[in-house]
Order: structure tokens, then C-alpha cells, then sequence
């Protein structure tokens, strides 16, 4: 791995360690009605309990990749402490939390970062209530939506920054909802064309998740974004891009144990990601066949799915992912190449070859 | 009625024909890719048809109460023309639409405002899926939601102002889930305590329909809210009470035809309201079995809540409720009798008859 990478990555382990204390603490102020800015009813246990699943589903946070970007973009402009980046680095988790809150009814999903999805945890306190249930799911993921806008409402940041700050986590929410339904609406296309997955991809990934954290991050550290947004969403979209065909090459050509799951959901769920439409567009009337047979099968055999693989592989479709997802990671690498004009050389370092390892990594 | 109510009400036609027309432009513009301010993908209808629902059920608003309060709110400190109102209302406005969505998934409510809910405008519009639907419907909450959050941070305020209104906005959402929680739990409990109820009516309603109104006037006019909040949160949490008594009521022992639609739907879908709370605390044995029968029996006949109103009055709670209505009401009155002092005349005259109107309404 490249050194820029690797201090990057040690940068991000204590990032990542902080934000989760500080991200625990947060959660516990407001669980806790003695210090909580939050009014919370005083009778009942439904509103703690939803509050409570937020916080669980909210610490089982992974990597926190979203974190490390807002930080990494907060140090292109300085390398002092930025205050508002906390509060920024809470809306953005919460924001993931309702999304994979309200993504996991949807999907009727019973786990979700190695636990119960919140909806399944509701099913589980209420067994004969499925609609009770799905109720406070719902309920639950709203709490999530409006504590992430309310976190940069309510922080110690100067008015203007923080309304900049809330103002583009606010776009990014809208944004990503409108992602999610076209998300839905892709998976009604026999074969959906490559320009609307991609706007899937900048829509439901890469507005909350990459652009969201650079903006915050440099607005946080007092930088104006005007000159520099248009660059930035060049950036992130390519960026976006690499990385969602890599999480779908991943897929189905991943590795399960890297990955830490089973590879195949993709094609289980009837998902048209870029590896699926891939397939559809080159294969032939017996290949197809197989296929439509296993899109959306979720009981779909790992037999299925090795004959799917040796297709993809036959029609080159694995190599030629790989060379999309590289030629996406270049393009937004040499997008950075300006930066170093103005911005701090060991953040630019990481962004710089933040893409290679995106398309790199094993899970 | 009285003249101070009379001009307010006056007023009231004019803010609601002036908001409809404003909210009408508003999402209009949102809905329009050419001028939005909001982005859209380009591919597919999914977004689109959802912004569409979103305006629908936004414009079948009825009387707008929450905007006139607000502006009612601003007239306290100015005649004058209030930058930031418009802005307020349709993100209150927004607000309710989310809420109302969300609402009739938890209800699973065919109609809504006179027209269909936005999950059965989505049943409709795919028959056999009802889980897309679901789906939809979520997203589409969601987006209101967003939106919600997203107008009073786009505006042209002062960013102080801007800053605290959408603070104010935030608290009031992350209060209505609590509330809508709360409420979800009461129906729980064989008899709930009247606290719990008066806890309900003010997180699901008080505080997003007529605290959050109040203060974001104030704030829009330039007021400073921190030496009259505890006032206000008094005035707001007696005049909630009292309005969701005298509802509580009217679903009882209101005119369907002064009321536009059936009575008796709190004892049909099972809900623990003041009028149900009340019955359960006096009813004897035979009674009781009768009611508990009608509870949550969506095919309650019409001779049942006859005799279910017959029993109730001859406990004395048709006047028992109406009495318990009008002290809150005059508790809130008497609130304003300090407003006086600071602020404008005709607007205390608005807040201090608003509570005995409130309470005598037949619809």
C-alpha cells in the first residue's frame, strides 16, 4: 500500500476510535433524560427504546470510511484541531443509520452489521405485531433522520458555517432519497442502461457519502466552496463510480471469507448493479435463461451461481469490470492533481490514492 | 364569535390563500428541473411521481391552522412584513405532509385529506406489489421530511435566524416521533393515565402545531425567545389539551355532517382518546364488555356507538369532557394575559380568544 495510504489509514484508525467514543457519548446524553438536550417523554418506553436502537445500530459502525473523508478533507486546509467536525461526523453517521434503518423494511431485511436490523428487532419484541412492528421501524428511522439534522443545528460552530454545513446535509439527504427510488425503479428495467446506474451510483452513494463528508469537511475548516465544488463533485462522482463497480465485482467475484459475508446477494436479490446489467447485455438465449432464473431467487444454489460466474469470466465480464472500476479510480486521482496548488500536501497524498485502494480491497 | 377572532380569521383567509398560492410555486419550482433549486435524476420517473405525491397531499391542506398561528405569532412584534414566514410555513407544512404519510403506513389509511394516501395513490399505481408500494411510500415520507428541514436553510435570512428557526423545526420533528412512539404505546395499556395522554397530546400534536408556529413567528420577527419560551410552552401545552379533548369529543358526540366524515373512529380503530380514557374509568361490567367489543373493531356498527354515546353521557362525560376543555382552554387565555405589556393588541386578542374558539368549533 502506498505511504500517503498507509499514514492516511493510521490517521483514520484514531479517527475512527475517537469518533466512536465521542459517538457514544453523544448517544448516551440524549438516551439519558438527566443531560439530554433532547425533550424526551417522561411516561412510556417506546420513544427510549427507538432511541436505543438508533444508538445500537448507530455504534456497529464498521470503518467509518465517511469519517476518515470528512477528516482527510477538514486537513486539506489545516492540520489544527476543527471544531464542528464532531458534530459533522455525527450527522453523517446518522444520516447512514435512518438510510439502513428505513433500507432494511424495505428490503425486509432481518440483520444488518452483524446484528438484528432495527425492523427485526421490533419483530422480535413484538412477534404477533408485524405491523406494530414495522410501525416503529418507520418511527425509529425518522427519530434517526431528524437527530442527524438536528446535531449541526445545535452545536457551538459560528451561524453562517453551521447553515452551510446543514444546508449540505440536508441536499445530500434529498439527494439520496431520490437515489433510493430510482434505485427501486432500476430493478423494474429488463436491462437498464449504464448512464441510469450510474446516476443511481451518484445519487443513492456518492452525494452522502463522498461529497457530503469533502463539503463538510472543508466548510468545518473555514474554506470556501465555491471555487472549488465543481472540481470536488468530478471527484466524488468518479470516485462514486470506481467503487460501486468494485463493491459489485465484489459480488460476485469477491472473496466470502475477505468479505466477511456470502458473495451472490446481488444476483439473489435481483439487483441490475454493474455486474448483472454486464450480463445481461453479452449473454446468450441459454445463458439468459439461467439468469433470469436466478435473478431475484433468494434461495438461489451456490452451484447457480459458480455456472453465472464461469459465464461473466467466459464473456471477459470480470476483467472488464476491473479495467472500469481502475479507469474511474484514475480519472478521479487526476482530478486532485490541481490540488496541491492550494491544499495541504499529505491530505492531497490521500485522496490522490484513496481511488486505487477503493478499487483494491478485498471487502 | 368574537371580533378579535373575527379579524383574525380575516386574516387568517387571507394567509392561507397567500400560502396556498406560495406553496403552490414552491413546489412547482422544486418539481421543475429547469429551475429547481433541488437536483432531480435525470433517468427515470421514480423521483419525479414521488415529488408528485408529496405535492399533492402538501396542497389538499384545509385550513391551515399552523400558518396562521405563525403569522398570528410574527404580528405579535410587527405589522410589518416578516422575511422568513413563507419559508417557515412551508416547512411546517412539509413537516405535517411527512407526518401524514407516515402516519397512513403505521394505519394503513386508504384516504387522506379527501383524497387517497400516498401509499394507496402507490397501491394503485402497482397493484400487485404491495411491498413497492410500502416502499414508496417510506421514500416519499422521507423526501417531506427533507424538505422539510431543507427550506429554512436555503433561504435569505439572517443566518443567526435561520440557524435557531431550523433548531426549532428540528426539536419539534424529533418531538413528533416521540409522540407518535407514545401514542402508538397507549394503545397498550388496558386504561391509560390521564398524564400519559396529556404527554401524547403534547408531543404527537403541541409541540410541532402550535409551539413550534409560535416561536418560529416570534424568531422570524426578530423577537429573542429565551425570556417568553416558558410562556409560551404553558400557553401551547393548555391550548393542545384542550383542543384534543374537544376533538376527542367531537369523534363522539360531534354532527358527521358538520364534521365531514363518520364519528366513532377513535373507538373503531381501538385508540385510548380522552372520551375512551373517560369510559373505561366509570364504565360498570355489562358496560365494559360492550366496549371492549367496540374497541378496535373497524366494523363497529352505528347502533353500537349509539349506545356506546348513550352510556357515556349518562356518566356525565359528554359534559364532563366539554368542562375539562374549556378550563384548559381558559387556562391557556389567561396566559396572554402578560403579553399585554410587549406586545401588539390585535394579535394578543388572536391568542387569548383562540382557546374558547378552539373549543367550540363543530369540525
Amino acid at each position: 500500500m502506498n505511504d500517503a495510504i498507509t499514514a492516511a489509514w493510521r490517521r483514520a484508525a484514531g479517527h475512527q476510535r475517537r469518533f466512536d467514543a465521542r459517538f457514544a457519548t453523544y448517544l448516551d446524553a440524549l438516551t439519558d433524560p438527566a443531560s439530554s438536550s433532547l425533550e424526551i417523554p417522561r411516561h412510556g418506553t417506546f420513544p427510549a427504546r427507538a432511541l436505543q436502537l438508533v444508538r445500537e445500530l448507530s455504534l456497529r459502525g464498521g470503518k467509518r470510511l465517511r469519517v476518515t473523508l470528512l477528516h482527510e478533507a477538514a486537513a486539506l486546509v489545516t492540520d489544527g484541531s476543527v471544531p464542528g467536525l464532531d458534530e459533522a461526523a455525527i450527522s453523517i453517521e446518522l444520516l447512514q443509520t435512518h438510510g439502513l434503518i428505513h433500507d432494511d423494511i424495505i428490503d425486509d431485511a432481518p440483520t444488518r452489521r452483524g446484528g438484528p436490523s432495527t425492523y427485526y428487532a421490533y419483530r422480535q419484541d413484538f412477534p404477533d405485531r408485524p405491523g406494530t412492528a414495522l410501525a416503529l421501524a418507520v418511527l425509529a428511522g425518522d427519530l434517526a433522520a431528524f437527530l442527524a439534522g438536528r446535531v449541526l443545528l445545535t452545536g457551538a460552530l459560528p451561524p453562517d458555517r453551521a447553515l452551510a454545513m446543514a444546508a449540505v446535509q440536508a441536499d445530500a439527504a434529498a439527494a439520496t432519497v431520490a437515489g433510493q427510488l430510482l434505485d427501486l425503479e432500476r430493478d423494474f428495467h429488463p436491462a437498464p442502461d449504464i448512464e441510469l446506474l450510474h446516476e443511481v451510483t451518484e445519487y443513492k452513494s456518492t452525494r452522502y457519502s463522498i461529497l457530503a463528508p469533502l463539503r463538510l469537511g472543508l466548510l468545518a475548516a473555514g474554506a470556501d466552496l465555491a471555487p472549488h465544488d465543481a472540481e470536488l463533485r468530478r471527484y466524488a462522482t468518479a470516485l462514486g463510480i470506481a467503487n460501486q463497480i468494485h463493491d459489485d465485482w465484489l459480488d460476485l467475484f469477491g472473496d466470502p471469507e475477505s468479505l466477511g459475508k456470502p458473495v451472490g446477494s446481488d444476483i439473489r436479490s435481483g439487483r441490475r448493479s454493474y455486474v448483472v446489467r454486464a450480463l445481461l447485455a453479452v449473454c446468450d438465449t441459454g445463458e439468459r435463461k439461467l439468469l433470469d432464473a436466478a435473478l431475484g431467487a433468494p434461495d438461489c444454489e451456490a452451484d447457480t451461481l459458480d455456472r453465472i460466474r464461469d459465464i461473466a469470466r467466459a464473456h471477459g465480464i470480470d476483467r472488464q469490470l476491473r479495467a472500469d472500476a481502475e479507469r474511474y479510480a484514475r480519472q478521479a486521482a487526476a482530478r486532485t492533481a490541481t490540488w496541491r496548488e492550494r491544499w495541504r500536501p499529505d491530505a492531497v497524498a490521500f485522496f490522490e490514492h484513496m481511488p486505487a485502494w477503493s478499487v483494491t480491497r478485498e471487502r
